[in-house]
């Protein structure tokens, strides 16, 4: 087990209950020895559901499923295990997310298409479903409405941390909760970032606005991130809204009445996809890149992505060299229009390169008490355009090659 | 200075003189002491040349240069130093790059624009011109048929080997011959990958034709290979013809006369492309993709490049760990069409997975013997075309990020 993440938080934040949603963790052995690998999750009848999955085409059995779930936009429960990806497994591995399905469908008394399930871990081993499916009972007599931190803990992999935040809002006076779990560290990419994110709420809100709620929040949010530019074969990322709060129902996305929910919600993307960021791999800094003076936002991304991903960048960061050669390289091959003589970069709020050129007789000192930090932040304008986006990173350390030479995952 | 890569060739080949092409090497003191840093080449009037030049958008001043001196065709010389790419420079930069230029054609005695500029090194950092000028009289006086392997050594940077290929070849019954130099370890990917490579030969070929002959030759070459995924923004591959050789003159690229031509131009610049991976920062094992089953030649390469370039896959080679199934993330990816279902992996000639799982039963002990090797080979068929691409690179070492975390490129 590595050590904590020196860019953790300090401890798991409190994540109060959500009425209508029941966790429980298990320990059914499928990798790992005396740690929890199952986490069900129970939904009480009428909950919505929005997903954003991998766009992978390698993609793992349980994204599958979940594609052909998404349609019917409810769902009554989750089954997640960790330490097995359940990805290129033929045929087999189709079964055991179905026989998975099907078990916890006859428990909790509903269609398995209600049922989500999610797998991370290694790729291309068999997943034993019947150890998944033999601990199902015993845990959905377990369930509580308290057990965020467990359920977190039980999806982690090479995680050296549990992974959680919580928001509230308000939806026309009256109060929801957002709360949110997810777990990652490597194999951390756009193309949906994360290899797993589970947001809840109490909201009372139609699937189909869900789901454009949980687009726009995962393109700032986990689809904004970075920690070795690979995208994993199990990304999924799933909201879903009991609807015991008391408000009036909303039909579209762009309702006003929505304005303090799609803020939450992004906070906790946000809150969450920063998370993994900090648990990447080897990571020793963490890394905003606020990329200003762009054509779009999805240029602005790109570049940014593009730097956050350069391994040159990522080796620079980690010696603490504020080396913006690098990032101009960056820059010049994201593809993404750039005018290389208005090119402007700051490092830590310090201008050090303009119009072209290193910035003549800046102050190199307070530049190099940032790069010793913990926290980092690249600040480059592009100069051709008024679109922004920020996009998070980490290091690239020996760490990474240690914990990758050596995991199987 | 790092040791010897041990993916370096046992030493430098033989490069024989080439009718109209002499060179020196020399020390200017920009960046390195005790070592030469300046190459220059005098090509007999009548030479034509072709290019490939970086496609970053933050390319230096000297591949500026070189990109407005291409439409004229010919060439008169060369100049190149290394320890600084003159690149984000500003205007003092690109005064410089004419500088150089203007000085060289005075002591050929022709025009600026024959005169080939490029740099190699840290990025940002004003390149001190005047003594490249300095310098050049007395590199001229010592230019000499023979000095290629003081020619390569010139322009290394972090490179731990100078890089040489020779061939021969036959057009229409005469011989002719083609010799290449090249540097690069890192900053090196597609889109043009080696930093700098320089290619002569004595062939008679207008520079329309040999335009077409080299971008052929580099797209199976440079552009096939990686071993950081960042593109270098001076990358500049050169090929001139001093017209030597008394065989009637070609006019077009699909001219069946050049077919020996072409195999060998293709060989000079594939083997001076392994070269540079061999001599990948850090790199411990040469890899060797075959992609096959592709609906394209492209398709093949992207697909061949996302397995060459991903983390994950260089770590776990690193490691010595056959770990499919980060070849299966990256195949997934790519974004080119694969199908799952179909995609099959040898590792060392050894089937290990296919029709959407691991092959049961196979042998490992082969498998393993081969990962711990130098040479890894790994092929993928898609399952959905006929066409393919070969793709080399190199794992991911604790040595790259030494490099990287020390060394300011």
């Amino acid at each position: 087990m590595p050590e904590r993440s020196p860019l953790a938080p300090t401890r798991f934040p409190d994540l109060p209950p959500i009425a209508g949603v029941r966790l429980a963790a298990a320990a059914c052995g499928i990798r790992y020895r005396d740690r929890n690998d199952l986490l069900v999750a129970v939904l009480d009848p009428g909950t919505t559901v929005a997903g954003v999955l991998t766009r992978s085409l390698t993609a793992g059995a349980p994204v599958e499923w979940c594609r052909a779930c998404l349609p019917r936009g409810k769902a009554r429960a989750l089954v997640v295990n960790s330490g097995n990806a359940n990805t290129f497994t033929g045929r087999g591995g189709r079964k055991v997310v179905e026989e998975s399905a099907k078990a916890m469908a006859r428990l909790v008394g509903c269609h398995p298409r209600e049922v989500y399930v999610a797998s991370t871990g290694v790729i291309g081993q068999p997943l034993p479903g019947e150890k998944i499916v033999a601990a199902l009972p015993a845990a959905v007599r377990s369930l509580s409405e308290r057990a965020w931190p467990e359920a977190a803990q039980a999806i982690m992999t090479t995680d050296t941390f549990a992974k959680g935040a919580a928001r509230r809002a308000s939806i026309d006076g009256t109060a929801v909760a957002i709360n949110g779990i997810a777990k990652g560290s490597g194999m951390i990419a756009p193309d949906m970032a994360t290899m797993l994110a589970f947001i809840f709420t109490d909201a009372a809100i139609p699937a189909a606005v869900l789901q454009a709620l949980l687009r726009a929040s995962n393109e700032r949010s986990f689809n904004s991130i970075t920690v070795d530019g690979d995208t994993s074969t199990s990304d999924t990322l799933l909201l879903a809204a009991t609807g015991k709060a008391k408000h009036k129902r909303v039909t579209r996305a762009g309702d006003p009445r929505l304005k303090d929910f799609r803020r939450a919600l992004e906070e906790v993307a946000i809150d969450l996809a920063q998370q993994v960021v900090r648990d990447g791999e080897g990571a020793q800094k963490f890394v905003t890149i606020e990329v200003t003076g762009a054509l779009s936002v999805r240029a602005a991304r790109r570049v940014g992505l593009a730097i956050g991903n350069s391994p040159l960048v990522k080796t620079a960061l980690a010696a603490g060299d504020a080396n913006w050669g690098r990032i101009v390289m960056a820059v010049g091959k994201a593809g993404e229009r750039a005018e290389r003589d208005r090119l402007a970069i700051a490092v830590g709020g310090v201008r050090i390169a303009e119009k072209g050129g290193a910035v003549e007789g800046y102050d190199e000192a307070p530049v190099a008490r940032h790069m010793a930090g913990r926290n980092i932040h690249i600040a480059v304008d592009l100069g051709v355009g008024r679109a922004r986006a920020t996009v998070w990173s980490c290091d690239l350390t020996h760490g990474y090659i240690d914990i990758n030479g050596s995991y199987r995952s």
